[in-house]
């Protein structure tokens, strides 16, 4: 069995707790010979600042390039809120997905049956809810140029972002949105605001004429502002969703939410695969953020986490029999009604952070 | 008694029959001497297209700048999804906006008690819900230049969109966000991306200057994709938001969206103040568009073009018990158990378009 190297980020918050039931998750799998990683861990956020005056060192980047996939937990809290805005915690994460050229951004929006009572929605509504989000990672507003603060004067100011987008990098996640969808309900709709943005157009434009390539998808184009609420309204018309990295950020958080699961999504950045070996760069990471003001208590939820790792066994060394496992003992501890604070029920048993890992384990 | 000029602008869809509810409500107010409307109207959007080939003429965006408030339908419809961009039915909504710099688009997301049942979200997390957004119109991405695609040569091409905002811009869009919220629970949620855009980062840095003339104005800042997700989670927490063009594109729909009652929801898009009369221009649309597929057919729900008028009432022409009178008068039917075909409940009695707006007329 060919070993693979992970490179672990934990980050602030509650990252670093959650990573360690992961650490244990991993432990577990090395010594029953199910698998053979090797870890390291790096810094990365306002950890990173405390440390090295950057979000992430160039140390930690070399290493987290050399990696066959970065697990990354989560980053920011108020302690930084002040620090340079070229070393806020979001900067390390922003370069990591750059510097990866981790494009494709998978994002699950599954609700848990033992959940479904945890959403706003009514339950009908998201039982068995199963969207999947494909956001572009790397291009729009978030790394397009003139992105600056000028002066003008007179204590006024003008701020610019820019949008861009180049017809490639719409094709390959598109291409991407429609290979996923071929294992799933074969809908895909793509969303933008072609109806104001140039972008919008060149989106819809280059998303039908990768379509054309997969005659079986059903492409179906909506106006982001309508996917918004028809998210709210009726979520379960939708299978698969690719859109860009600023409607992607809103939309998959809405999407998120609506599983009444936050706590317990991951996701996958992936990059294009390597033309000689087809491996690609990765990074798994859980939808939550650090959550700040429960960190250190030991009752953070660390399923988002493992499931971002059992993503990575999915996507980054194809152990798809042991993705399944881990994803289907999470679904069986919640079914045995164990359940860590945010999303604790009548009736349950509440666990700690370390207790919940530990059941993860024991069911594989 | 003042006369005051109406430009109505019912636009495309089912924008011509709900305007006609308008008009007939606008004949009862000035038979019965309440009010003394002179009203005109033109074409906007696809009908403009058909007739003049833009999608509104010089002559209408005269008039509209002439009048002292514009009734806006919708525009849009299948058919011209194939105008020449600059064509498109959007464009001729987009001028209004601009050319008559209305700014300010409030957006009041309110929970009708008729209606909370039929919200996909759980009626606890919404009855009684009232969030007014307050949305700059004029600016950021949907105006901001460079806004084009270019050829790049072998049938590569790429987009770009700007996001631009200077600060009186958001200082003027805040301040009317505060003096709304001191009419009302004086809470304001600020909402950006300034963890990822420069324009997020002026943002809340005027914002939050402006607040310092609002001391009794509790200001939260959030990130517009977490605004997203608590409007799902837990709507009652805001009262007012404040945000940019194409946030609050999005969140004002998601708004609307929750409260189970979009055919229901209005809108007033409002200017600065003239110097020498005080006066603003002003525009009154529903927050739904033209809804071409049941167009034609008499069953579309005029209440949000009722509503968005007596926003009329209520900003342009400072009639506040009348506009009280008139948003009365619609809870009460929908009370008295009147539905259109969009909000029907079992129980309940289904009407016309025409019938709708009679009963509401009725009851004044
Ligand atoms: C932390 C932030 C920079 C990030 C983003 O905006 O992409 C986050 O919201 C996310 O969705 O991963
Ligand atoms: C029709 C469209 C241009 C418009 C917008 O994006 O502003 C609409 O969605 C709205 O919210 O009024």
């Amino acid at each position: 069995m060919a070993q693979h190297k992970l490179f672990l980020l934990p980050g602030d918050g509650i990252g670093t707790e959650i990573m360690a039931e992961v650490e244990k998750l991993i432990a577990h799998l090395n010594n029953t010979g199910a698998t053979d990683f090797a870890t390291e861990s790096g810094l990365v956020g306002g950890s990173a600042y405390d440390v090295h005056g950057a979000a992430i060192s160039e140390e930690d980047m070399e290493k987290a390039l050399a990696s066959d996939a970065v697990i990354f937990g989560a980053v920011g809290g108020p302690k930084w809120d002040n620090v340079p805005y070229e070393a806020r915690p979001e900067a390390g994460l922003l370069r990591l997905r750059k510097d990866l050229g981790l494009f494709a951004n998978l994002r699950p929006a599954i609700c848990y049956r033992a959940l479904a009572q945890a959403s706003s929605l009514k339950p009908e509504l998201v039982e068995g809810l199963d969207i999947l989000i494909v956001r572009e990672l790397t291009g729009g507003v978030y790394f397009g140029e003139p992105k600056e603060i000028t002066e003008l004067g007179n204590g006024q100011k003008r701020a610019v972002d820019t949008q861009v987008y180049e017809s490639y990098e719409i094709d390959r996640i598109a291409r991407v949105a429609f290979d996923l969808a071929m294992t799933r309900g074969k809908k895909v709709h793509s969303a933008d605001k072609k109806n104001v943005m140039k972008s919008g157009v060149l989106w819809d434009e280059v998303v039908r004429q990768a379509a054309s390539d997969y005659p079986e998808i059903e492409l179906q184009h909506i106006l982001a502002d309508n996917a918004a609420m028809q998210l709210v309204r009726t979520p379960k018309q939708f299978d698969v969703m690719v859109t860009d990295n600023l409607f992607g950020d809103i939309l998959s958080d809405v999407a998120a939410m609506l599983t009444g699961s936050l706590g317990m999504l991951p996701s996958a950045s992936l990059g294009a695969p390597d033309p000689q070996t087809g491996k690609r760069k990765a990074m798994y990471e859980p939808v939550h953020g650090s959550a700040p003001d429960i960190a250190g208590k030991a009752i953070a939820n660390p399923i988002a986490m493992i499931a971002s790792f059992a993503m990575a066994l999915r996507y980054s060394f194809d152990m798809i029999e042991l993705a399944d496992k881990v994803e289907k003992a999470i679904s069986d501890v919640l079914d045995d009604g164990l359940r860590t604070g945010d999303i604790m029920q009548t009736g349950c048993r509440q666990v700690t952070t370390s207790e919940m890992g530990d059941a993860i384990i024991a069911k594989l």
